[in-house]
């Protein structure tokens, strides 16, 4: 941690400042350069956090210089790691393709969707029973019964469940139905919901939230790691920018600065980024030219009838070729589709 | 709502949408262009919605020309509204002052705040007993402990309690003890816990998401008023730009915009907005002279030892020009302050 | 100056970067923390830029403490400055209007636009000849025609002329009719339109680019200066967000921020940060309220057939309150409308 | 174009529109809806753009539905285009790789940088003898002696060379240089050096503006497009959005996006967008598979000496990977490399 002083910073500032790291078992050097004073601290950062040195007088700035996250930190982990949902690996080797209907509607819907899935390479099947919109008088979900079609299905087909969870208290009920929880973009820094699926012994898939930095995202990331739960992916989706041609901006070069960052598996969502069925494939082949461990893409049966973001859906005749990115793409950065 | 048809739309397009609009109660009316048709509906927008129409055939947009947003709009009440928490009015005739402590931390510290700014003209008193924070290391508050000294506080000066709830199941709970419930920034977007405070029986302040459009935040407020509550004070608190001499960027012209949108009253964070001690008086003044209907500051006796935002929170100093303030401009826009 | 290393950075890394440094003729302090070292830089800071540092082994980040802008900044100039055009100040003790309309189109339109300007208390008229457009096919103003005009308005008027120049090769003829010169948002980082009104013996209102931090702002402000020309005012116009129901999102705080970092006054448009008649007038009260040095507003007599950016053009019935504001509002900060 | 008239509008207003566009030589068909009136355009958007509608009373929105651009959009020219620098394609079905040092510095260090390209794959030289900065006092670059060195280099390789103008007064000079002229980031809309390399007679690169919509991105081409110079290519360079982890953030959907809205080619600049060396390759790889034209790379023999942006530039031992994704990467999505 670097404190910058004012430049009308006096010694007696610098001072109180020493002692006060000191007080907290630290060391401060201070620097005095021409116009002004750099104190750098070696120590316990969290502890130099508690001390509240932005308020101290004559202080300017404080930079901090490691990162704030641990557990999710590829410092302390240099390995990259895999997560196992049900069998199936999300990892630095593969690209593990999440398919399905944004929203489970009929048990006829879901099972069409998940046939799409599997044919284009899909070993995990996406579906939500619990949707957040920003309309109350949207769509909500099918809630429980929505869990029980997803599961008929997954006996069907053989593929594991991913399914979105957006209230802390619903974290039990979904999972004992889900094999991977998601965290939505809307619910990134909905702590008490972070902890519950970080304690809920099932892998987590977390969205990043659609204005939420790196940062940000991996400390929601160590909110659920802090509970015990490493079996942690994240998803990029798009961030909010000023651009309205698409949904949103899908942040592509966070894919590569997280895997430096962190040790955690980074999937894309081609689907929610762009919000246009037209980009879809685009993305997807960019998503795992860069070295994403994943993609988890919306397909429906009938996007017409679609209750929740059918624009955006796969069409059966987009997906043969779905199947042959997923077939060709892999191997050129030396992985193998799961 | 209009439907935009995509240059190389048939006949046939439009007509299968005319038909459909039809099937759903309502009319539509094709305009034929140079390069392209634009079809105008007329009847119930939400039916419409249901329709999926962006996914028929050759639809290039659909354009919704009325608010999403029904119970909220002034649209459907045209007076703009006052929100009375245990007596203190806020609302379009009066300046009312929040002012109190970020977070609950003692009795002695809560008391002195509480002094502090009733001393500068606050008749309500702010103050955080659940914290949601960015980093799982940071103070989460007291939870209840936090809200007994709250209490004890308004015992003691007479002022209502205003504090934040961060999880659904906590409302019951934080309702027992507050005048108002906040919902903040990070939980903007958390339905469970909008539905929750519009089923409690308290006025709620809602904050804006950092990251909201002006539109989504009054779909929030529309989550609350659904459950029957519509004792709703919104506040503009900053939103996420690019810039970064500031936390976030105070957005002043979304309170002349939402009060024309909305009946609700909006009050204005300059605390947390620049996220800077020496902005917040600058920024009360401006949305005073904007035509705010109040305004929540940060207070603390000692800011060097704020275990939360302790940079933000004016103190001793200050009080006296912010007493000023608050006492020679609510004149200028023909206000009284509470 | 502080430099980062990363945490693999070995002893020879840190050795390499302070012997660089003193061939520089500067000094560097490595400080030695638990997962990495800090390296201190005491000296001439541009020398230390011409190095390159953040290209040397090892090194994380490169943290400039001290602000790169020199002849505007208050570190070098503590007082605030007065700018004067033709006699008029822009500076501390008093609030400037400046006021016309946006592009000059007809003689009698011109000095219509002027009239109103000078009956709502503006002492200078802005009115644009060279108008830089999105579209290429939209009116780019009447050139010289236009400065014409705006010269025999001032003739009839008395009021000194604020007017747009747009390419550097313009600067001398603008220059010849204009009492101050405007560089416009899109110009904001056109060094050579920069250095060119900084050669021109003029006064420069320079506008914040739409997208433009204030530091890239005060940037853009020392090349005029260092041309010798330090009579700049400075001009909050809106920044580009997400937000968009409003044209721009007007950055408020903007103005203390830079009153801070700079001496040079500061003014606000209201009528270009909103896009919408309906904002002017309570931004202008905002701007005032906070402390801006002057404003600059659109008045035209007949929007509805204004050439350009007629939505956000006051009319003759806005500007009996326009007056008001401008009569009542300056004292409350303690300045005189000038 | 549609209008969408406001609740309060009046009969009276209704028709005052119709009639207005009728004296343009329009229709316009009023559709009367349960709260509002949209009233639909047909006839020559130009000319409706004049009538100023958005001032007229009772009008609440105006929405333009088709694009404002012409020349360049794919609507008049369903074809995409290659263009041809001095023979070298940049096209739809090819890849072409550009590269080169961001300044020119030393004739030594410019040819060291093109052999380091050729040996990679690139076709075309880049180089900036004029650099637009964002400091006065930073490296401006060597103006006509550094396209000297280019010229010479050129005659060593053969490599055609690319390179930035910053003022519309240079554009006959470079021209005389260079193969095709850049137009940088900063500039995307100075007006009149678009208009001058719109007649320079020497094919363009057009990079986005690092805030420019695609919408305002394509009206700068348009620029060029109409003084008749066609052989445009556009370069996607990152956009600045509120993350800091990068220094823009590459919009990668941009690419298919603007190729499904211009014929025009779009490349790609991995260097700039991010700012870091290790961006530059996984960026490169997930461009190609999105289907850009084309890239534009820096590389420098000694980036740690580098006057310009060294952090970015690709070293020699990043080339050997960077020339096998150029040999493996354009198969997969049918394209070959130049």
């Amino acid at each position: 941690m670097v404190i910058v002083m004012a430049p009308e910073a006096t010694q007696d500032d610098v001072e109180a400042i020493v002692e006060l790291v000191a007080t907290a078992g630290g060391e401060a050097f201070a620097s005095r350069g021409v116009s002004r004073t750099i104190i750098g601290l070696i120590g316990d950062v969290d502890q130099f956090t508690a001390l509240n040195l932005r308020g101290m007088r004559g202080v300017a700035d404080v930079v901090r210089v490691s990162a704030p996250y641990k557990l999710v930190s590829r410092g302390n982990h240099p390995e990259r790691s895999t997560v196992t949902v049900r069998g199936v690996p999300i990892g630095p080797d593969t690209v593990t393709l999440i398919a399905g209907p944004c929203a489970v509607e009929t048990p006829q819907q879901t099972l069409e969707a998940a046939q799409m899935a599997k044919a284009a390479g899909a070993t995990l099947l996406r579906g939500g029973a619990y949707k957040p919109r920003t309309s109350p008088y949207a769509f909500q979900g099918l809630g429980e019964a929505g869990l029980r079609i997803l599961a008929d299905v997954r006996e069907e087909t053989g593929l594991p469940i991913v399914t979105e969870v957006v209230d802390a208290h619903d974290v039990a009920l979904v999972a004992s139905y889900a094999d991977m929880l998601q965290v939505g973009t809307r619910n990134a820094q909905n702590f008490a919901l972070l902890q519950a699926v970080g304690a809920a012994g099932r892998p987590v898939m977390l969205k990043r939230g659609m204005t939420a930095t790196i940062e940000e995202w991996l400390m929601a990331a160590e909110y659920i790691a802090q509970r015990g739960n490493l079996d942690i992916v994240l998803c990029e989706r798009g961030i909010r920018t000023y651009e309205t041609a698409t949904r949103n901006t899908l942040d592509i070069s966070a894919v590569p600065v997280v895997q430096r960052l962190s040790h955690l598996p980074v999937i894309v969502d081609p689907s929610h980024s762009g919000g246009r069925r037209d980009l879809v494939l685009p993305l997807t082949r960019a998503a795992i030219a860069i070295g994403a461990d994943g993609l988890i893409i919306d397909v429906h049966p009938n996007p017409e009838q679609a209750l929740c973001d059918g624009p955006q859906a796969l069409v059966d005749g987009d997906l043969a070729e779905l199947a042959t990115v997923m077939r060709d793409f892999p191997a050129l950065v030396n992985r193998t589709l799961t």
